[in-house]
């Protein structure tokens, strides 16, 4: 397949041609210099859908959940997109456990399209990546975008935060063990949905999460909204249609309030240091042989520390940029 | 408590004084500018320690086999150090979790040093911060150095990575849900681990584990190692003699094969790579409302996109060093 250049996509993605976007997902995903033109001109029409993130741990039913509340979505008239980056989400179609469950009806439907971002394998691209990703399908004209996550570890905290709603997934019976692993992103939750409702431990780990809330987790950004704790049976349904309203109303509560503005302006900001620090660590790989191979020689020896060779690193690299 | 120049807490680190040990680990945990003198010190006198990684999900058994492996070690004569960042770890006496679990004989050691390092909260200054309190357990004399890390998200892929031996847990009857969100780290492991031996499923665990080791995980960093699958029992300690055997024995692989020293260098790289990453974060702090304003207001306008507004970053943090 001969390359196109990506800025031969752009006009396709703004005309929400399928084919285009996909090939456009895919030079996002690889987050090589070639895409970045195009992905440039993406951000600047991005900037209307509803970002909405869905982060638990997996066992949580999150995936279910994703695929009902996209068909709910889609029933109020809207296009909607899903990132998957959950390496265990049936989206993403992870190699090790197969398609076990499948979205259903929601995968047929043009008005929704859904994308699984690999994690294996990446070493910090996660991040920047998916966030291209998730600007090339609001350009496109997906009027929500759902982001979902794994919910642990650093990177999956920063796709997290890229949303302007992010909901986490807790699920009863998982154990006290599984759900502490996501002890660092229940604040940035504005809605908390417990999962698999039908179950008879359901009301205790909502009774649970109701109570943590109350002790004080740190309401970092919610402004006045305090973040709900819904019950939900995403297998049966259950409580879908009213996730669907909560976000819906979390968002106009953004809006109203005007914390919006501070929201958006919190994820650009953070999507400048991701930007930045994928650039240092191209530089860095691009340099590996040439101009870093001293201070590494160094770094070696141990004549220097990695405070120093990170300064004079920097240096080069500027070098470089003014050769 | 007056604040005690880092610096004047180096000499004792080296003496290994418990007091000033913990202070310095304080000091690489806040990773502020004032420590960084003290790291560059200590970093030039580390390198002799053995770092064994030690990660799996939550609920692995994984805390539980660490305490023992410590205590296997220290029964050699060797002097070891614990650095927890497992957020449900007993040994970071997580909030939520509370002490349920508790080291046993290996705490009252004093050949054997615990230090939990906290994640929540934690954006982007895990790995670094971690990475300097190893060095620092490494420079005050500890002959082993045992990091025990969740094993899912960038970050704790980093610091699993820093270890020259690192060790993956996997538990039967976790569910391959949550087996799945370590994919990304079997390829890092240099010996697999299946806890809860007792267990019946045990077997069929381990019997998977090789399966999927024999249709090639890649061995990224294994030269002629190949990595083996161990049961143990970590509650009766059934099993923990032979992992502490055969984490010398891929140490001394790694030292007769010469790989040690690729495996150094690796190592380095990765670690001026993240304090690369870091200085820019903390520059950009610094700068938020100073040089950085402009260009946040540009990428909030959506005049220009992240990947401009990252060069133009690094331009303006080059030109504050050299104001």
């Amino acid at each position: 397949m001969a390359a196109v250049p990506s800025l031969d996509l752009v006009a396709g993605v703004l005309a929400g041609e399928t084919r285009a976007i996909a090939r456009l997902l895919t030079r996002a995903e690889a987050a090589d210099d070639e895409g970045k033109p195009a992905l440039e001109v993406i951000f600047r029409h991005a900037g209307r859908a509803h970002v909405i993130g869905i982060t638990g741990v997996p066992g949580s039913g999150k995936s279910t959940l994703v695929a009902k509340l996209a068909a709910e979505i889609r029933r109020t008239g809207r296009r909607v997109a899903i990132v998957a980056i959950d390496p265990s989400s049936p989206f993403s179609g992870g190699a090790i456990l197969g398609d076990r469950i499948r979205m259903g009806d929601v995968a047929r439907d043009p008005g929704v399209f859904v994308r699984s971002m690999a994690t294996h394998g990446a070493i910090g691209g996660l991040a920047p990546g998916t966030l291209d990703a998730v600007d090339i399908l609001d350009a496109a004209g997906f009027e929500a975008v759902v982001i979902e996550t794994v919910g642990v570890g650093q990177d999956e905290v920063d796709v997290a935060r890229a949303a302007h709603t992010t909901v986490v997934v807790s699920s009863p019976g998982l154990g006290d063990d599984i759900q502490a692993i996501k002890a660092g992103i229940l604040e940035i939750a504005d809605i908390h949905v417990v999962g698999k409702s039908d179950r008879p431990d359901a009301d205790r780990t909502a009774g649970d999460l109701k109570a943590m809330l109350a002790l004080g987790v740190p309401l970092e950004r919610s402004g006045s909204w305090r973040a709900p704790v819904l019950k939900i049976c995403a297998l049966s349904g259950d409580g879908v249609a009213i996730l669907r309203e909560t976000i819906d109303g979390h968002r106009a509560a953004l809006e109203e309030s005007g914390a919006i503005v501070a929201r958006r302006a919190e994820i650009n900001e953070r999507r400048l240091i991701l930007a930045s620090e994928e650039a240092v660590r191209k530089a860095f790989s691009r340099q590996r042989d040439g101009r870093v191979a001293g201070i590494l020689q160094e770094l070696n020896a141990r004549t220097i520390g990695p405070h120093t060779a990170a300064r004079r690193l920097l240096e080069k690299l500027h070098e470089e940029d003014h050769r």
